[in-house]
């Protein structure tokens, strides 16, 4: 029986991950390097503002309310911006001067160190300037979010995700740069490989 | 039944062809970018160089003999340097003043148009200037051959002819440049990358 059609094309890789934190395909452009944590923190950044503004952002309810001590400051910052971390899908109730209990987080958070988060997320807050916009430091919080929830640089990715990742790609409008504006891919054109190998044509 | 050692890794590829040219994978001076065909040719002519030396180049003798129209001068250019091309593989013999005879050729050009190649040998003989030395027209020869055997850029590679090149690239004393001195490998190491994503650590 006559191969299917396209099966030589399936036999190469279109993609592949190098120093297990980059990935390397072949877009248009030519040949494309992602950096896998700055894209990924790009897509999710993306993707938690668009369920924000539409007011659904995933939070996962705790069975048991976690009690998270803090220093009193941060308790109270965290207390003070109560509203605003629900729109992000924390649950903070006030539990005693250093306490807090978290009664839900984001679901994208799920693997995280909910301890250290909260601590984190008082210590952006408060890093915020004399009195930051709600929107300038629901932006900051979102873009902490999406680096602690993106895969990190050393972390090695399956053929399937890195696969999804380059799909989530044509998803974001400006996928050449993570939220903080560092490149999350270099391109070399097949001109400039040409060149560096003396090819000219 | 636990998987074998080691299939996670076997689930990653090695290397990757892009733009039908250039050959990635990640080596241990970071991700090297290879050209396929300048590294071939690199390969084949360090191969021939040493089956010439051992007197052992793999020759294809033809049923019937060939005849091949030259000019008159490419005829008297080739059988005036008989041995050297039997040296290589190639068995001339005279055959009219516009024609001579291909009674073997080497192995490794059996895809090669044989009419061209005995007029770009004649050429090549010609032009190595006045009176180049045996051992200079040798080496000018091999260079040629090589490069006629070797893939072309444009060539899409299976992932098993990719394998192979790369392994071939531990055999050869140089492998960071092609006969002619043009690069064969371009390095990225992980610093330049980390460097260019603004990874400064």
């Amino acid at each position: 029986a006559a191969p299917p059609a396209g099966a030589g094309a399936a036999d190469r890789p279109r993609a592949m991950q190098v120093l297990d934190r980059y990935i390397i395909f072949e877009g248009d452009e030519g040949v494309v390097v992602i950096d896998q944590h700055a894209l990924h923190e790009r897509v999710l950044y993306e993707q938690l503002r668009k369920r924000i503004l539409a007011g659904q952002v995933e939070s996962q309810r705790l069975l048991v309310p976690r009690p998270v001590e803090l220093s009193a400051r941060e308790a109270a910052t965290l207390l003070d911006h109560q509203d605003l971390l629900s729109q992000l899908g924390f649950g903070i109730e006030p539990f005693g001067t250093n306490t807090v209990l978290l009664t839900r987080y984001p679901a994208l958070l799920a693997r995280a160190d909910l301890d250290r988060l909260l601590r984190d997320l008082a210590e952006q807050i408060g890093c915020g300037g004399p009195a930051p916009t709600r929107r300038d430091l629901l932006d900051e919080l979102l873009h902490m979010m999406a680096c602690k929830a993106a895969v990190k640089a050393g972390q090695r990715l399956t053929s399937e995700e890195i696969a999804s990742l380059l799909e989530q790609r044509h998803l974001i409008d400006d996928a050449h740069h993570c939220p903080h504006g560092r490149p999350t891919a270099l391109v070399l054109s097949q001109a400039e490989l040409d060149r560096q190998f003396g090819r000219m044509g």
